[in-house]
């Protein structure tokens, strides 16, 4: 999985029957130090993420092993809103600092 | 998913049988800013997307998730057309202007 | 999907009892604007390509939804050769010039 | 399959009901020098790997092919603590020096 | 599938059981000029292959369709060790010079 932070909302009316009912999330991928990357990904999102969290996105086809996804034309879900990330023992992340 | 503009098409009558009656496209990638990245992708596409419109691409098995890629030799399948994509709470792009 | 052109072939006796009777090709990639891509795929083909030829290659668990790729272990299949490439209206590609 | 080395962790409350019970390793990935990479990847671990140690990652709907990570949405997989990589018939690296 | 070289191999004790009695082997991937490309991939191989001989490797699901790895948490797997190659009609590689 990877790390992202919600940037934005993608709409759109016009699509495959599957994808009727999925919120889609524009995610912008973070490093291993916490730094944006120049790579995004629109997923789909049953957990409930605002803008600007971090959340843990799945691609593939994990994106459609979750109950509400399953059978769904989607590559990518995010599966998780980050809580902490720890690295080398020392913290470098906290949702609620 | 990916965001890409629908850049034009590609034809071939001699193909794996399981590609017949699928219209193809040539995608050009954008990035979260909307301006057009270096790299492409042919998509088979069932929504009717027209030359210049922003669509959403699902790639690998993910293309074979809607009734009518089912079972094809498809990796990347258009499965929305654009509306609107909203970058922290502002408009990125809005399809009807 | 990705555009290729037909560069070689890859011929191999000991291999994994799924591949016998697989004719592989070597590809090499090509930008939308028809220029060669620094990268390559060594591909199943059952289509009958060429060299120099544009084919249309599918990756991953798609290089087996065709009849005569099913249950092999290929993860890149030739699934057209093109006729045409069209981009913004206008020919980038004609099989028969 | 991917060398990389345990980074850290990552932890989240609110996730998809299918990672419950998973423990998220962040893991960066080596080349085959031993080089750390500028890239990363957030894996299920039921393995017990630790901080520093160097681990094999799979990828892909592989990462679902363990008993305890079946069905749930996870895309990364830690599937070994690696005991020694042997590189030209020398060694590259041995966990027990 | 890639074209790679054997560069050596992976031992680990500590693994999921899905991996048991697999042997690991290092790879470095070939361009299409036959030059060595700074990424590499660690795969099953049950065909025999040998340091240095050329090798074609699939990844992802792909991976699982040999009768030796169905079932198992491998994203990549040597299928077959490479006798020739051929670019534009003349010989690239040939395995016994």
């Amino acid at each position: 999985m990877q790390l992202a932070k919600v940037l934005g909302t993608v709409v759109s009316t016009q699509k495959d029957p599957s994808l009727t009912g999925c919120k889609l999330l524009l995610l912008q991928f973070i490093d291993e130090s916490g730094e944006l990357l120049p790579s995004y990904e629109v997923a789909a999102d049953f957990v409930g993420a605002g803008t600007d969290e971090w959340v843990l996105v799945s691609r593939g086809s994990a994106a459609r092993q979750s109950e509400r996804s399953d059978g769904r034309a989607l590559d990518a879900l995010v599966v998780a809103i980050v809580d902490t990330v720890t690295v080398n023992n020392s913290s470098l992340y906290k949702k609620y600092q």
